[in-house]
């Protein structure tokens, strides 16, 4: 079945130095536009200001970088607020050296020990009396502070307004998550000698993971996915002592992060051999993957005046599947670029609003068969209305593979 | 100066799978005994459930094990209901298998859509009237909606009365503990000839990553921090393309994960050459961290009533190092276990009650000169009052190096 297997020289090389920077450039320029959109949508709104306190938002309106493992160690530093003349950013003593040279557009705010009385004195001083802030992303005692330290500021729950802006990706964008799929695929293309009877979980996530940071990635989108035979079913397992062995699956869910760009695929691959009934499944799955990306490709390409919701992209793929047994419960995909999952969702409770554009989403599909086998093919598509293009992203071959 | 450079095999190896096991065996033989402490501090605070949403806290009460990235997607599974007679953890579509296999005490719970209503129905179902959480670590959004959903339900606001238990270490989290300092203290040995004028911040921080990794550790408890010259004098940096040189200091602040417990350490080397005025400034830091730790020990062999507080840990530091410059600014030390910080804090602001017995935590005074040279020396501390012993866990030497 395997006329030739794909090699990591049939993917792009990492991005030079001389790219990088005209990436940073790239941001540079966009971060006034960008904050203009997010001020246009408070003014629509009926607000004065916003709080953001996503890193990703950080990174997005602000230049400022945190580190993949920042999260849980920087506290409330990277916070923004954003009025419609002035813009700050929250850094503590250790990360105000950092803004400084990072986030050259905002003003270093220090939010001491009492962060809600420091955004309640930042609002009074620039005479803001509404602020929108996301109550599912803000702590119930910081929400609470902010109350009782500002005299007459009103919070405003507001939610997915910066999602939405980041869901619409620029051509320097889909540029850095193409790169970091580009990153993945060798990386898998470089891991297939190993996947063979014996190895673990555990030693085949930690060579993937290896493969990636050596081949270019700054960090990984998320923890390295190596599944073996009827753990494959399990959709969120951590890799283990479990063995892959000789005629089972070795699913691989894992992504790279570029630029700050990150990737996400999954390929379900068979060690040593494949019987009908699981090629017949794998087909199933890929049928399936396939339904929604023509689909949306036929949409673009037309040209039609909107594209597809999320949940009808989902419906056509769960409609192409019909009668197979296992079929996935979790979302056909979700939009990447700064966070491993963001705008749009791709699911059975997705907004039946068109899908922004230009996007890049994951195209996700399984099959899942507790204790037996689970199959799952992931690849990252971007799409463009105006463009009228589709294009896949994930170059790593998605046909039936057996290793070793 | 140099007599001998600190070697691999000066540090034990890593944990084999017989003592992985005994570890696991262990906790799950302790984990009654946890739960049944923090049923007895809900008992006394007049509560009749606690709500816990870390996963550090997860695996502390009900065993259930997260890998280091699954916090951003795993939503809000892992949160634990604890009432005198009833023990449920939320585990959506995703994690259910997971949680009946590792979480054995407990009853898988799926949080659904809407979180705060769940919670609002486990309350109700099990007659709680006042459940204990703490707004510092709920959304504001979960809050209000378990207010508004349970219809008479008091939300109690309780704060760190895991993390105190959790503090409070039992001689098997101490030896993981040491285990992951030994991982650690191996890979920056392996590390010492790397260590070279025109090596770069990024590539090293990645080698002593990968010997960690490759080395015993199942994740880092944080990114590596290497540090050239100036950058030392951050306290939080991003390694990248600056090359370490002759005569400057090389900082790596780093830490290694074993069987689901920290480390913590920072090393402060001189590359090639050190001026007598910066090894007198390392002196400075060297005699501030000692100064503490020998307070302690003092106070732990002699058997005083009560170990100092940490507020005078830091305080003891402090006086030693006075009239030094750029006297660090954050805390003498923290914490650790599950977590890279957790209780006790060492600090100007930390508590004046005197300090948990058995914990860990670490020593970390440092000095600073902006863009000229940081200096820090943390080594991680274990201490046992009814022992009447500190040890220190972090074993590479702290005497002032010169690698190349």
């Amino acid at each position: 079945m395997n006329v030739r297997l794909p090699q990591p020289a049939d993917f792009s090389a990492p991005p030079s130095p001389a790219q990088l920077q005209r990436w940073s450039d790239a941001d540079a320029a966009l971060r006034p536009a960008r904050l203009a959109a997010l001020r246009a949508r408070a003014r629509s709104e009926g607000v004065d200001a916003v709080l953001l306190t996503a890193h990703a938002d950080a990174r997005y309106f602000s230049g400022i970088c945190f580190g993949p493992n920042d999260e849980p160690t920087a506290g409330v530093s990277g916070w923004l607020l954003i009025s419609s003349d002035a813009f700050a950013i929250f850094a503590d003593s250790r990360y105000t050296v950092q803004a400084r040279r990072e986030a050259t557009l905002a003003t270093p705010l220090d939010p001491g020990s009492d962060p809600g009385a420091a955004i309640a004195a930042w609002a009074t001083a620039n005479g803001v009396r509404k602020l929108a802030a996301d109550p599912g992303a803000i702590r119930h005692a910081v929400w609470e502070r902010i109350v009782a330290a500002g005299s007459g500021i009103e919070l405003v729950p507001a939610k997915g307004w910066s999602a939405e802006l980041r869901a619409v990706k620029d051509a320097t964008e889909i540029e850095r998550i193409a790169a970091a799929c580009a990153v993945a695929d060798r990386a898998l293309a470089a891991l297939l000698p190993k996947i063979v009877d014996g190895a673990t979980e555990a030693e085949l996530a930690w060579l993937l993971e290896r493969g990636m940071r050596e081949g270019g990635a700054e960090a990984l989108a998320f923890d390295v996915a190596a599944l073996a035979g009827g753990n494959a079913a399990l959709p969120h397992g951590n890799p283990g002592a479990r063995p892959f062995k000789n005629g089972e699956v070795a699913l691989f869910d894992f992504g790279a992060q570029v630029a700050g760009y990150r990737s996400d695929m999954t390929r379900t691959l068979f060690v040593g051999s494949a019987s009908d009934d699981d090629l017949a499944l794998y087909q199933r799955v890929l049928d399936g993957q396939q339904a929604a990306i023509s689909a949306l490709r036929s949409a673009a390409e037309r040209g039609d005046a909107a594209l597809p919701s999320g949940r009808e992209a989902d419906n056509i793929t769960r409609a192409a599947m019909a009668g197979a047994p296992g079929i996935y419960e979790h979302g056909l995909g979700h939009g990447i670029g700064l966070q491993t999952h963001e705008a749009p969702s791709l699911s059975r409770g997705a907004s039946e609003r068109p899908l922004p554009s230009p996007t890049v989403f994951s195209v996700e599909p399984g099959i899942y068969l507790e204790d037996r086998i689970g199959i799952r093919i992931e690849d990252l598509v971007a799409i463009d209305l105006a463009g009228r293009s589709l294009r896949t992203l994930t170059l790593f071959p998605s046909a039936p593979l057996i290793t070793g």
